[in-house]
């Protein structure tokens, strides 16, 4: 099979759109308002022979009759239609096409005859086809949004594709939430032409994109997948979330996808082998993304930690040493640098816990002297956001004038301080760059923390330790892989 | 060892604070800001020689000056004083000391030897006494906070203690951001007179909680601990985050709380055997309580998945095989009350995939099949919370007038569907009670929507389906234990 170049189909310069409709409860008309609400940067030629204009938007009878050829064609007309029309795209010379329409080889022989047809007709004119059945695709570059729901994802340089629909847009609505952003994005259906192999190629040598993520059900060419994966995980992380790994859940992929869920063993095997990382949950996928897109790799499996809380640092040990990782004791030298700037009943052993001072100064030097010490490959920092957590002093209260007067100027300092950055924090941002390991802040419960952090300060966070070191585990398999 | 009776220690009438303060950076000042903000139901006496008042409230000169006998004396001045203060307690009458103050035996011997006369002085008097080295007590029913940070958790039935004061208070945190409400909270500090096996027993007998959560470390007297939880299991469940299960973390506890941590398989091997269940990550933690704390128990492992996407339904009946539960066939009956709302074409499979169908109206009916199908003990509804999804239209764009107006007009029904109640998960409230079982929501992705279904329909919802099936195994395991 030779390598596909997808970069039109990514990234056209115009959109036919045949079936468009101005009927606000068809697919036709929410992939438009999609793409035209997405800000999409080219041109948009509707396609309807019964109405004049859509949306303000003239309107074209048919293919033949678009003033120039589409870079792209988006299908959403009823299965028995879309045959004939691929041939129209073919004639008009346009080279891409994604085939929203469903009905096809996943409902039966029906439709799979149907499937058999669109393939031959693709081949014939060596058309890009993504789908059918597909929820359609999205790319950064030209804002396109030829989705089926209305998901607008941040920018970013996470790539991926996905075997459903609904998994894929839904990944891309959590990164939302997770300060995750996307560069390009498809839901490969049933992939009667281009496949899983194909995305994952073309994502490999695409310059924007440095992460790769993927749910897949079914391989059925099991050995090009991993044929293939074993060259891109040479150049760019590759995590997978695979579907189907249970009785349970490949009975459920085989009505859905039509896909044969193969043994998850011999998935399993085939991943490490061939530095696949695999997510275990739809959280480890995205919690994965964040890092892995914008922290350096670890360059072993040491893990220091600093705490602001005693307990916190014990869960954190817990679940690195669960995980793999190592928590080495402190060097005598260390200890003695922190000795400077610690109470003397510190507890001078990895975590490092802070809790013993109650100053806000020795957090970020402490901080900065446990990245650069060689003993450690990553730092996990808990806590360390710990200024900006007292918020909620910000609602009035009944009482004494004394009390109301303390509390609003107590309010009033907590929002300053809300406005102001972080010290620790910005010392985070700064370590990471400095000494090329990954320092994970964890804001520890606090969701509207760890979010803020990513936004404001371009560090990775996680509201729970447990999360920062299953990302740390998989940053650390992969650094081994690749070295 | 007899019970302690708590019931003045968590709902005193009155509190002493020895050690208040006017300086805004001790804690002696920000305990009573706490107690003060969180509206407080008793009365309020601060103690402090130096000062006539702080924040509008009278200041005693000490313990014996008191108009009354406090319930309740929270103590933060330094640990040399504090023995010598309990006997002014002591004989004032004050029966349920808080010590806040650190460096007692966690710190050596000195601290050793300190605690060792305060815990001599408090049986002297009979005297309930919290810590020392505690972070405090919390509770709703007098809007108690005595707690060193400022955090209002929200009202509920859960009840925590916890080895640890960071943990602990973090994790009442991070109930309000999802939606968990507590009844009563203490950090137990080190321990030196009540113990986390008088909290047990204590949140066993008491009428507001229906949930116990702990965090330990260490449990010196183990076997009175699993004595003792054996016979709380039976009553209410009891869930578990145990720091130092590997030698790092175990390594990092000793030097902070000062306690042993055990053997990891021995705890779980007694925590089997009692009933005991184990979170393994805070967040397990917290999503279990939420479950535990509003929704009924399921009566066996089998599993109904309703999806509106094929790949969640996937995944989380993937991870329903892999927790040991059960996703069964569906009935012919069911099937056929099914055939008359979907589409020829439907799955007829557990997980349903609702895919099939734009329709919003099957949503819910399905639902109510397959929650009142006797061939299931649990259901888990995946993206039932559909239409309050696409909020993200409500942003405006620039283009033909047609287009603006059209956006302007989703983004207004969008306003109302999110203003409305969303009867899908009106009809999720309703399955619970009507049926008994727990249906548990899955919003996908989304932190915003699974919190707002959490609020506006007292339902319990998570934004994976992992975590909503982890939930669920821990529910049927106690199910399996009680009967």
């Amino acid at each position: 099979m030779t390598k596909r170049n997808l970069d039109t189909l990514f990234n056209p310069k115009s959109i036919a759109l045949i079936g468009a409709s101005a009927t606000v409860r068809k697919w036709g008309f929410l992939i438009l308002l999609n793409i035209l609400k997405g800000g999409y940067k080219g041109k948009v030629f509707p396609i309807n022979p019964k109405v004049e204009s859509i949306l303000g938007f003239p309107c074209f009878p048919n293919v033949a009759a678009l003033p120039e050829a589409a870079d792209l064609a988006v299908i959403t007309t009823p299965a028995k239609t879309v045959s004939g029309l691929i041939d129209e795209c073919g004639e008009a010379g346009i080279q891409n096409v994604v085939v929203v329409t469903a009905d096809f080889s996943e409902t039966g022989e029906e439709g799979a005859k149907l499937e058999k047809e669109i393939v031959e007709k693709a081949d014939k004119y060596s058309m890009n086809l993504v789908g059918p059945n597909t929820m359609g695709v999205f790319s950064a570059g030209t804002n396109l949004h030829a989705l089926m729901p209305m998901i607008m994802p941040l920018h970013g340089n996470v790539s991926m594709f996905s075997q459903s629909g609904n998994v894929g847009v839904q990944m891309l609505d959590y990164g939302q939430q997770e300060n995750v952003g996307f560069e390009k994005f498809v839901s490969s259906g049933n992939e009667a032409v281009l496949s899983t192999e194909d995305y994952l190629e073309y994502f490999a040598d695409d310059k924007n994109t440095d992460v790769i993520l993927g749910y897949v059900e079914g391989l059925e060419e099991n050995s090009r997948f991993m044929e293939v994966a074993k060259q891109v995980t040479k150049k760019k992380p590759v995590l997978i979330m695979k579907g189907g790994r249970t009785e349970a859940g490949s009975s459920a992929a085989s009505s859905h996808s039509g896909a044969m869920a193969g043994s998850t063993e011999v998935f399993r095997a085939s991943f490490r082998q061939t530095g696949v990382l695999e997510a275990l949950s739809s959280q480890e996928l995205i919690d994965c993304a964040k890092a892995f897109a914008n922290y350096p790799l670890p360059q072993g499996n040491r893990v220091g930690i600093i705490t602001r809380g005693g307990g916190w640092g014990v869960l954190a040990a817990d679940a690195c040493e669960e995980a793999g990782l190592v928590v080495p004791s402190l060097s005598s030298d260390l200890v003695k640098e922190m000795d400077k700037l610690l109470p003397k009943y510190w507890n001078r052993k990895n975590p490092v816990d802070l809790v013993a001072t109650i100053a806000f100064d020795p957090l970020p030097k402490c901080l900065r002297m446990m990245a650069e010490w060689d003993g450690v490959d990553a730092v996990i920092a808990l806590g360390a956001g710990f200024r900006a957590f007292s918020y909620q002093a910000a609602d009035g209260i009944e009482g004494p004038k004394e009390l109301v007067d303390t509390l609003d100027f107590m309010k009033k300092v907590l929002e300053e301080q809300g406005g102001q950055p972080d010290e620790t924090l910005v010392e985070v941002a700064k370590l990471v760059k400095e000494t090329g390991k990954p320092v994970i802040s964890v804001s520890i419960g606090s969701d509207y923390a760890h979010k803020k952090y990513s936004e404001r300060y371009g560090i990775v966070s996680y509201p729970t330790p447990e999360r920062a070191v299953r990302v740390l585990k998989h940053m650390t398999d992969y650094c081994y892989f690749r070295s």
